[in-house]
């Protein structure tokens, strides 16, 4: 099966926004086995976006649209497609209720435009948004398929993962591809592909491996392509095996699990409850904790201090310590570990504090240091890393750190 | 003049990358006056190649060019540019000679495929790579432009920057394009324009807006497209200044500005210092405010009080209310806002409360409810709020709606 993607909006065309969302629908198409073959980028016009239609469906066996569709462009999409279909417009109860069950509990009246969102071109799919008011639509026409979804990329990415996906998945000529990710923390590309390199080399033709790089973290994508479904399961399944036993510490999980997803797993597990103290990284290590469901069954809080004088106050850190060794210490950050076991009633507790940038840094503590102590009444570990990169990096590479030594150091815990 | 963008790569079409360059070099040729009608994306092959120059330059005055050069590539995008033009390709002794001059110091020995790359399809003018080996290239071709560059992107940019963008500027048909995006949040896409119809109707026929949602704002972006800068300037800033008018309590500011930034300047400008106390959005508004550099200057710190016991242990909220109302109510927030002054010694704080979901929803307090208080210890501003998406976007809606509540109290302030 081959697919376009026609994305719609003056936005991308001004370079306003960078296009995210075609990256995103070709990783999954994909990983379907559908080629996707071309992309294009039109306006919010009538005659370029009739004219990508036709472009894209001469291509392709599905053209998927995305743009064009909020409360204010007018309609432009729905209309142009009308006309490329040669079909009028049709009301859509289902929709208006829809809209209607989400406005109603917030008190917000609806307007016109909102009506105007349920007129939809005739012989339509609807493929349920979840995510927002706007319904992604599909048409089948002369043996090809139409499909339009919103451009807010949740939106777009709740109508395909839900409702979009699942339909082509039934696809019976498509390729069989298989992907398995090992998630990895604790060491660079490179030195995991060097202490790799002898299994990576002895794997069979139809098995890859991609090694895609993130903040403290290498996701090891290993990929299996062909026709016989079982064989390429289980030649996956021994490539997996082959390259987590060679890297065991470093590995967390599978496929786009999160450092706090492991995290907790583990703590939930073993009946012990997180407290966080944060510095530098102001409430970043307690987002990312707090961003999975369920965490409030072992995560209880976090003192962030982002002045000396709470340093003091929430967390009972002595001013000689603060005086004799700065504030980016490990000694303050043990001493922060000590507080928050104390002050949020936890088993365990993570400290930081260090240097976001761009400014603030020193020749002995230049911008991205960070100390950061996990640790227990008994046992504290501590260590202070170095990054360089711009503030938001640092924050986002600290807090993984962070994350990183809170798993390894649960897994000693019995 | 009319520009397209044609960009060459497999790696696009898999999604393994996102093209920021197309975004980048879109803004580049706005900013010139010159309009960026449509953009494709083709594979490493010939075929579609030759098609979509062929359909760039049916829409276009120029056309540009990316990726495909690489030495991994075969030369496709070069030969398919010369089956296009019907030409053959010639020998360029000076690009030659550059390639030479870059390896020479390093001792790295040339190899074919250096040689290769100093065959370009004839009548080429070259624009000089700085930052690479393969050559930008320019063709005159039938009254239009033909330009072609490599895809990395600071080779690119270089190119763009050095040689065609200034050759570009001289071209003294081009139109101007000036934009100002003003940046709300408190209303709704469609409320706005409701709300501003009048004047929008009003526009001369040079000036337009465009409505760009995000979580909890809507950004407007007003653009004057014509021939005379002054005269469009003024146009601008008067619709700029008409929308503003009339939407006032919404702008927070101008061209990107965050609410986060924009809150840093008015409480460092009054001298308040800020504090919060967070329990579902559990640290997300502290890692906001504190994601901009010099945010030590105002905020203070927080209590992420995630559990009830340190909401009663921190933040002194008393069993009582949290008995009556439940933790997420307006009255436990309020009195989480009187603890996090007292706790944080700060001017200001605010509190956030509230149902993040997907699970722990009730009929009275649906998943996306959230309870939201500012201020002092004499003035209190308390509200309640529904959001309908998932928990990273409830949690990233409701830290919008307290930024934005914490903006406007802070206005107040005199």
């Amino acid at each position: 099966m081959k697919a376009t993607i026609l994305t719609i909006g003056d936005e991308l065309l001004i370079g306003q926004i960078i296009d995210t969302n075609a990256a995103w629908m070709s990783q999954k198409l994909t990983a379907l086995g559908i080629s996707v073959l071309e992309r294009i980028t039109v306006p919010d016009e009538h005659g370029p976006i009739v004219e990508g239609i036709r472009y894209c469906l001469r291509k392709s066996d599905i053209v998927l649209i995305t743009g064009g569709l909020g409360p204010t462009k007018d309609d432009i999409t729905k209309l142009s497609i009308a006309d490329y279909l040669g079909v009028g417009m049709e009301f859509h109860k289902e929709v208006f209720d829809r809209i209607k069950a989400i406005f109603a509990p917030r008190n917000i009246p609806l307007t016109d435009a909102h009506k105007d969102q349920c007129y939809l071109p005739e012989n339509v799919e609807i493929l349920t948004n979840t995510m927002g008011t706007a319904p992604g639509m599909l048409w089948q026409h002369e043996g090809k398929q139409i499909v339009s979804m919103p451009g807010v990329p949740y939106e777009m990415k709740a109508i395909m993962t839900e409702q979009l996906l699942p339909r082509l998945a039934q696809n019976p000529d498509r390729k069989v591809i298989l992907h398995k990710t090992i998630m990895t923390a604790g060491m660079g590309e490179s030195s995991i592909a060097d202490k790799i390199k002898d299994i990576v080399d002895g794997f069979d033709e139809e098995v890859s491996i991609a090694y895609l790089p993130g903040l403290a973290q290498v996701r090891l994508r290993i990929t299996a392509k062909g026709d016989n479904e079982s064989v390429l399961q289980s030649k996956l399944d021994k490539a997996v095996e082959l390259v987590c036993d060679r890297v065991s510490d470093l590995v967390f999980g599978y496929d786009e699990i999160t450092l706090q997803e492991a995290l907790q797993e583990m703590c939930i597990d073993r009946g012990l409850t997180l407290g966080t103290a944060e510095s530098c990284t102001g409430g970043h290590v307690s987002h990312l904790i707090t961003s999975i469901s369920g965490s409030s069954a072992y995560y209880k809080g976090s003192a962030i201090t982002y002045c000396n004088a709470l340093k003091q106050k929430m967390l009972g850190v002595k001013a000689e310590t603060l005086e004799a060794y700065g504030a980016v210490s490990e000694q303050v950050v043990e001493e922060m570990v000590k507080g928050a076991l104390d002050l949020l009633d936890v088993d365990i507790a993570v400290a930081l504090s260090g240097v976001a940038g761009p400014k603030g840094g020193s020749i002995e503590k230049p911008v991205g240091t960070v100390c950061i102590a996990v640790g227990t009444h008994g046992l504290l570990e501590t260590r202070t890393i170095l990054s360089s990169k711009d503030r938001s990096k640092n924050i986002a590479y600290a807090s993984n750190q962070a994350l990183n030594m809170l798993r390894k150091y649960v897994l000693q815990v019995k």
